[in-house]
């Protein structure tokens, strides 16, 4: 048996193409190196893997010459550690591969397949779902009858959002860029109210409209443009999670936008920036509610699952096409 | 005897001049009014009243046709209001003349003339003090060992952060815009490091040498550019204060500059506007521990009275101009 990996070859300042990687079949992968070895059944393809092979600053970076990061569940095969037994399940950066050798300081939580379906695991329990929980929580200071605005409301992570926000008893309003999208998240996702601004005419108008008393929450996954319009409609004492930038296709060198000093200083707003890993102390809280939410069904999530890592090279491009039809996910 | 008033007789969206003001002569104002008549002893020149003058979003705003709106010490003349006796003093939105009829919802706080002199009740005891230290704690979350930026050392605001910030076992870095505000604040108002950004060369160069370990805290009161040097600088985690805009002249349209949404996002920062009157419920605790640290000597400020009302409507510009030598007041 051989492995299978997905290897960076070039980086990449906008959104990384299929020659970005490479796909190289390799020997598997040894438990001595760093510990446990680990068949991995699923992986994700996500907005921020752009950030990783961008040469700019980033909170994580992948180098050329190694396996394409990923989080993803693996099935421990080989365990040199007391805490890991063959057949565990965990959640980790398992990276675009078939096998992984992993450190357990490279694990974020242990999965149970059989509470919870493994593909919910990679999406509400998973980065993205505990991004939604988290980032409200944590960072959004959420009251009821309040209007949130989600850049992406479609996405993995909006998608969440939007069902966390009205369980709250939010009036959550979301954006998005096909009619489609906005079918599906307001018949499923919690959306009260949804725009899309490929065809709300002007923008502003339209977000003004689904929200009359302004917006006090701003969860931002795409900023540029879209997050400026947005900014001005935010109420005295609004929030900002800036949780994403997928609007904006690359920062070398920054792109200019009106200035924001203005609003901040008037408005009194708060504006963070939240990255989920920050915050594994919490994971386990979070993934209590989430995983109590899906079992008595108030908590809809879909997955796009691509079958095989032939696939992997052009799903950062797919994604930020936006022809997937929910978290794009990989098995190997 | 007569009051003198200095009206707003023009709306202005750069710095007000002059030919924005009226000096008028008029009948003393009744106690019938308002509830209490003052006499003003001292009022302020702030940079926020070119917000309050400009035709923009504001957070406060005067009208034409009315007096010029300033927080001032008053002296209670005539008082219909049980709390309120002769021979009282307050501190409130007196405006700028020489006596004024006032709303108790218009006092912001006491003022006691015996303890502490009446012009630093106008500073380090006055809104422009409650700012640092309000703004310092309540938003900035201040550790010893932190290095913290203030975008106009010397001026009312950062004159006191620089004080407070050292008084915590914070390094702090003022940038300025004159050889003699440098030394200034590097001699009294506890800078360590003193950045003159007319005469740095490379700003960003100068700031970085200041700051070898990145910056933990900007206390922003310019924005525009030099605010974007310093964000860029900012450390994971870092925090900004937005209490002024000083170095923009006009927000109509707002001025456009680089986009600082991926930085909010990768160094997680978390950027906060602050308006001290939003914290009038603080004030008492704030003015104790600066009524302490003034009577002991580790407090210090300087004062800049202009005397009379008709210096009043070009004093904007002066402060703009940075030709006084401390906090800008003057005595009707």
């Amino acid at each position: 048996m051989r492995n299978r990996r997905v290897m960076v070859v070039k980086r990449c300042d906008a959104i990384p193409a299929a020659d970005s990687f490479e796909n190289v079949d390799d020997d598997l992968p040894l438990c001595e190196e760093l510990g446990l070895v680990v068949e991995v059944l699923l992986v994700s393809v996500d907005p921020a893997m752009r950030g990783w092979l961008s040469s700019e600053v980033n909170y994580q970076t992948v180098p050329t010459g190694s396996v394409m990061n990923s989080y993803g569940i693996g099935r421990v095969i080989e365990s040199d550690h007391p805490e890991w037994n063959i057949g565990d399940y965990l959640y980790g950066n398992v990276g675009w591969q078939k096998f992984s050798a992993m450190d357990v300081k490279d694990v974020w939580f242990r999965v149970d397949p059989d509470s919870i379906p493994l593909e919910k695991w990679m999406n509400a329990l998973g980065l993205t779902g505990l991004t939604a929980w988290l980032g409200l929580n944590l960072l959004g200071s959420p009251r009821a009858g309040e209007t949130i605005v989600v850049g992406t409301a479609a996405g993995a992570v909006g998608s969440v959002v939007g069902q966390l926000a009205r369980a709250r008893g939010m009036r959550p309003v979301g954006i998005t860029g096909t009619p489609k999208k906005c079918e599906l998240a307001s018949r499923e996702f919690g959306y009260e109210k949804m725009i899309n601004y490929r065809a709300s005419g002007d923008l502003s108008l339209a977000i003004a409209d689904a929200c009359p008393d302004g917006i006090d929450l701003f969860f931002d996954t795409v900023g540029g443009a879209i997050a400026d319009i947005v900014f001005e409609q935010l109420k005295v004492a609004g929030r900002v999670i800036q949780c994403g930038t997928a609007s904006v296709s690359t920062w070398v060198p920054p792109p200019i936008g009106p200035r924001r000093e203005r609003l901040m200083l008037v408005k009194r707003l708060r504006w963070s920036g939240f990255v989920v890993t920050d915050h594994a102390d919490r994971f386990v809280e979070a993934q209590a509610e989430l995983a109590a939410l899906i079992r008595d069904g108030s908590l809809i999530t879909r997955e796009h699952v691509l079958e095989g890592l032939e696939q992997a090279p052009s799903s950062i491009q797919m994604l930020y096409e936006g022809l997937n039809q929910g978290r794009l996910l990989i098995r190997p």
